[in-house]
């Protein structure tokens, strides 16, 4: 591995000076910044996650938002879920279409307000697609990107963690809910959420300034739980089929190849740029679709390309994320799987950078 | 220095296998995609492509295709330079703005065709944008990104390189320029440009298959001529003045803060989204603009963030790339300063992590 070069195009956060003073050792780049990769090694940090409770500097997950008489409108021109019942206080994950149905983000919605959404983006400047939208229809909508940082609370310990910074009633927030909790003053929107199956929350940290004072009183209230600083973790993330917009997923792909048909109210979702094709998929199926693969062997090397998946000498798909896991002491991957060969059980065949290895089709993720 | 995750999001290149033989040490992300930082060192590296010939992967540099009827119409729309005359051959430096006059990218256009166009674009996902302009617009427009990776040849000894590979009539290739030259039965795009002050060209390489070929055979035609993989210089391209979107500009600009007022033709570029409110800083005139600073002192840190640029204790502006250079013996470095203390030899101060360091304006950048 190669050493990342500093620049300010690779934004630093908030929290950048904790995650340094906690030895973050390998990063990666999302929506232009920074976000750790490992810190003591991904199997430590995977098994602390499991254990214990971690703070993750999930800045990344920048924020775009709607503002205005129209923001509901856009929000749904956006998206093929339907919207039109979602209640303030809700969090949705909302798959996020172009006019052809193919991908262009997989972020989480929060319902402000009647007039005002945040858009919590995986790695895409979801920005453009909808400042474009927005001036192409002459909509009365402000897109922007506030002062807006999240900070990931994840593990088993995260509710007593933040119980102790913010009060025993965060305890009670059901999942992809928010409420705002108070620090130093400040009202923070924060959700039940997180990009684990560990359980946690995510705090909306709106203005830089209160980065770095929230991180330390989180960590002097956690020193007990043995609170560590964390990120999302490769092996924990594909062994719950938590799917990255990039690697599991592009442009190329439907909400329905990825799994994410439920989120596809094509009958109701009246507006969404991407309806009338997605129509027609949902009306005939997907021909390929995510599934979680078992790649047997030892621990499998960085999946950093697609890697072609053969069944009977014919190419039938692609691994786009592996990893070795040490709870299921196999190697989990996820992969786009034509339906000749989607079936659970299913023996295939991976190319992977050292050989080939045997596979298996699940019938689901390992968790 | 952290390392470097890898994944399939952070995008291999047709070249990569290349790059990492030629013993690649650092890498940025830009446009979702590997690009090479440093090969030897920044210094030896510099050294060299101002001596001799350097091959760079800057396959990061992707194209946003515009094919159809209203290819130039929408062209237009997203630039204040005036295209009308733009001539088949010919490559224009193109700002890119919303309808704020706020850049969104600054890139390379090629126009192809009357109704065929390549935006050779910096770090942003111009394609949401286009995408989203021509849906609301209902243009007639495909809008895509073509199998494209650009590979540039740099440095003085370019022209004796490139004849050897594609023929002695490249030499006669004009500035900004381009022309199709033949590589193993393929017609490739070839134009004189790249992101250096040294000379060169850049390869359009379109089909990725034919990407390692062309490497080896570059590397093969030029080992007499000290051919080294080499990429953007960090130094050189201070010393030039060459501007990085997302280091030295962001959406917050204007092209005029930018220095780039000289492509904004507001009064002829009918169609332009950003021409209103560019009309208005046109003729007020920008406030803040970019300059060269000469840092005094030893050689700074890494510049990784804004630095703040004081005079008589209040703030003047920012710093926002910054590196040693061993050719004029000074930090040479890339700031936004306040009309106030714009003019050349105006003494400042810039706050760096090690301290205050003196500083002045400059009249130029270094070459």
């Amino acid at each position: 591995m190669a050493l990342i070069a500093q620049s300010r195009r690779l934004r630093r956060t908030p929290f950048s000076e904790g995650v340094e003073a906690a030895g973050v050792k390998g990063y990666t780049v999302y929506n232009h910044m920074l976000l750790p990769t490992v810190f003591e090694s991904v199997v430590a940090d995977y098994r602390h996650l499991k254990d214990h409770v971690q703070i993750w500097d999930v800045s990344c997950e920048r924020q775009v938002e709607l503002r205005g008489p129209d923001a509901q409108r856009l929000m749904q021109m956006l998206t093929p879920r339907d919207l039109s019942n979602m209640q303030l206080g809700q969090c949705f994950y909302v798959p996020i279409v172009d006019e052809t149905g193919g991908m262009l983000n997989d972020p989480v919605a929060v319902k402000l307000a009647e007039d005002r959404w945040w858009i919590s983006i995986a790695d895409s400047d979801l920005l453009f697609w909808a400042k474009g939208i927005a001036y192409g229809y002459r909509l009365d909508v402000l897109v922007d990107e506030p002062d807006v940082s999240p900070l990931g609370i994840q593990g088993p310990k995260s509710d007593d963690l933040m119980a102790r910074v913010f009060g025993e009633e965060i305890r009670k927030l059901r999942f992809f809910r928010y409420d705002r909790f108070s620090f130093e003053g400040r009202d923070l929107v924060i959700a039940r959420s997180g990009y684990s199956k560990q359980g946690g929350f995510e705090i909306y940290v709106e203005g830089s300034d209160i980065g770095m004072p929230l991180w330390d009183a989180l960590f002097k209230a956690g020193e007990d739980l043995n609170v560590r600083a964390g990120c999302p973790n490769l092996i924990e993330r594909i062994e719950g089929g938590l799917l990255s917009y990039g690697n599991d997923m592009t442009r190329n792909n439907t909400p329905h190849e990825c799994g994410l048909g439920k989120f596809c109210d094509t009958q109701s979702a009246i507006g969404c740029v991407g309806r009338d094709a997605l129509l027609r998929v949902a009306m005939e199926g997907p021909i390929r679709q995510i599934r979680a693969i078992e790649i047997d062997g030892d621990a499998v090397p960085a999946c950093d390309h697609l890697w072609s998946v053969f069944a009977g000498g014919k190419k039938v798909g692609n691994i786009s994320s592996a990893a070795w896991s040490p709870d299921f002491t196999t190697n989990v991957a996820i992969g786009m799987i034509r339906m000749t060969h989607w079936d659970a059980g299913t023996k295939v065949e991976v190319e992977t950078p050292d050989g080939m290895r045997k596979a298996t089709v699940r019938d689901k993720f390992w968790i």
